[in-house]
């Protein structure tokens, strides 16, 4: 197969090299620099165990006089999405799959603007890879990667998953991935960020009965956004499931707290940002999500500027 | 004057001790233990420069066969405004007036059910004052106090004005104590909030984009609320007035955050708590403001439990 991967980071670097193994694999990134290291010593990946394999995908900075894919993978941040795509829609003919597996939700709605319903696929991935420097990654952690049409009916995308799998990233077709993509959201945008917000552990959150209602409207703002996308979620048993993950992480630190204590830059932008943009997609108030991004964006900064 | 004062506190000790001076004031407290050290050693008020005075009005925990007054103070907490004022009815005649000097907005629409538009009297005021002990209170600051009735012409109140002023609560009939109290309230309910939930000091708020966007929220939900309450402002005035305090308190730190960061109980529920009840009054939606009170509660929560 032909694919490109539009953004080297960690994870599109993760699954450009794997996916190098069987395919022609280009991966697409703006910075000349990153692409020049690439394509001078390959993709190297550490694996958990502390192995290091090399890939030799292509890399460019340009789309220019690549055929047309048979799969595109986005990979940039969501905030780049439309300009990627936008300067890129050459790769993209009427048989090319433009997938994304973007952290967060209301991608789709994107990718649409650049490939017909039967052409869109949405996934999850349970993969997890840092950078470590340029052209070079850590590949922290492995799991399934379930991926679907909006539809539903993904027979089509079968050979797509086994590709993958063949490749080692282990890949099913799932009929409700949209589904699957809310739940993954519903415990980080609903009470991951919180414990950003309060640098407390997740059980923090099951307990405290002021931190329960803060999740609670989260939750509650979320079911709305994923209603309006199409995907039925009944608001009290999300509540009582995220309150569950809550209750069962005791002690449980999220990595979205880490990097608020160690004055890192979060994910909350492909979180709680994601609900954000999707619920202005849909016309929904999500007062209670934009205050959180919000109040992780000035935690940031205050860690950054050292405000005590 | 027949004064009673709801509630021994320590604004309610320091009005009715210095009213004491010329009046004839009950202290009147749910408290049986407060009121007995009161009758028996009095109001102590130890003032600023270290000085300590004693007054000697009556404290009861019950008003059952005390006279209609001339006026009433309420210094209850706002949530026990209502249940004070209908367990003490009988103190309220047609002629009484019924005051609320309490911080925070809103506490008018209580005290309608109990006296006419002509007796309801609001007003703020800048002292201040911390309980040491039963019976005792550290005089922390002291400035002006002002008074209004609800539509403005208090020309009623000069002569309670000047008893106040007499006994040494310097006090003026103000034509716009309203706006006055809204004033007062939008730095507190939408910056030193802020300082609390992210544990800053006031200038961050002016300086740092997200959290100067989380205060705009703020002051526009609680310009709404005013208006709702026939207080008119302008949001976009109110913003960047909000902004001048937080950019001239350069490195000025809120009770509040003081309060959040030495594990204390805040104020939360007079300020920014006053707020969301008299929108809800109103039927008007402030999910910012609600959020930042269960925050606040959560961190006081926090603090409280040792969590980290």
């Amino acid at each position: 197969m032909k694919i490109t991967i539009l953004g080297a980071g960690a994870m599109g670097m993760l699954f450009g090299g794997y996916l190098s193994r069987n395919n022609q694999v280009w991966l697409l990134d703006v910075d000349a620099a990153r692409v020049e290291k690439i394509n001078a010593e390959g993709v190297r990946i550490r694996e958990k165990d502390g192995s290091c394999q090399t890939f030799r995908p292509a890399a460019v900075t340009d789309s220019a006089g690549l055929p047309q894919m048979d799969l595109v993978v986005v990979f940039v941040k969501s905030m780049f999405t439309n300009d990627a795509l936008a300067r890129n829609r050459g790769l993209i003919g009427p048989q090319t799959y433009l997938m994304t597996l973007q952290n967060g939700a209301g991608h789709e709605a994107k990718l649409l603007a650049f490939a017909d319903r039967a052409h869109v696929v949405i996934g999850t991935t349970q993969h997890n890879s840092s950078v470590i420097e340029n052209g070079m990654i850590n590949h922290g952690g492995s799991g399934p990667t379930a991926i679907g049409l909006l539809d539903g009916r993904g027979e089509a995308l079968v050979p797509l998953a086994e590709q993958f799998s063949a490749c080692g990233l282990a890949c099913s077709v799932n009929s409700d991935v949209k589904k699957q993509i809310w739940h993954k959201l519903f415990t980080n945008t609903a009470a991951s960020s919180l414990t950003a917000v309060l640098q407390v552990p997740l059980d923090f959150i099951a307990e405290d009965p002021h931190a329960h209602g803060l999740m609670e409207r989260l939750c509650r703002e979320a079911v709305a956004v994923a209603a309006a996308e199409g995907a039925a979620f009944d608001a009290q048993a999300v509540i009582d499931e995220v309150e569950t993950v809550c209750r069962n992480a005791k002690g449980g630190y999220t990595s979205i707290y880490a990097d608020i204590k160690n004055g890192n830059r979060t994910e909350v932008d492909t979180i709680s940002g994601s609900v954000v943009e999707a619920a202005r997609a849909a016309g929904i108030a999500v007062p209670c999500h934009e205050m959180v991004v919000a109040l992780i964006h000035a935690l940031e900064a205050k860690a950054r500027l050292g405000v005590k």
